[in-house]
C-alpha cells in the first residue's frame, strides 16, 4: 500500500525560536501587531510504501525520531493517509 | 478572541523541490528506499487577536498571501483554532 505521511517538526515550546520571533517582529513593523506569537517549523510530506497502516506509522515514527527531527530540542507530529493524495 | 492559526507553506506540486529530493536520497542511502517522494515546506503557528473567526481567517489569508508565502511558486493552507492551544 502507498501512504502519504504529513509531518510537522517544531521546536519544543520551551526552546527559544529566533526565526519565529523575527517573523513576529517583521509582521509587527508592517502593521500586524495583532499577531502575538509566531513559531516556525518544518512541514514534510512523504510518499512511502508499507504493508499496512501500522507498518507505515511505525516507519514514519522511526524516520522522525532518528532522522527528520532532533528529539533534544524538537517535537514532531504526523498524520497518515492512504494513497498518494493530491500532490 | 485569541486564535491559533496553523499554516503550512509548500512549493507548488509542479515546482522542483531540491531540498525534498536531497532528503529522499539521504533516506534511500540509509536503507529507507520505501520512501518514494519527499516534499519539504514550512510549518507556522501564529497566535493572533481577532474579533471573530471570519476576521481571523481573512487576516491569516492576507498574511499568507502577502508575506508568508511566495504565491508564484508556493501554495499555503491553514486551519484556525480558538484559544492559544497547547503551545
Amino acid at each position: 500500500m502507498e501512504y502519504l505521511a504529513t509531518i510537522s517538526v517544531m521546536l519544543k515550546a520551551t526552546v527559544l525560536d529566533p526565526q519565529g520571533e523575527a517573523v513576529r517582529k517583521s509582521l509587527a513593523s508592517l502593521g500586524y501587531g495583532q499577531v502575538q506569537k509566531v513559531r516556525v517549523g518544518k512541514h514534510l510530506e512523504l510518499v512511502l510504501e508499507a504493508a499496512d497502516r501500522e507498518a507505515a506509522g511505525a516507519l514514519v515514527d522511526e524516520l522522525c525520531h532518528r532522522l527528520l527531527s532532533n528529539p533534544v530540542i524538537e517535537e514532531y507530529s504526523f498524520s497518515l493517509d492512504e494513497g498518494e493524495g493530491p500532490r
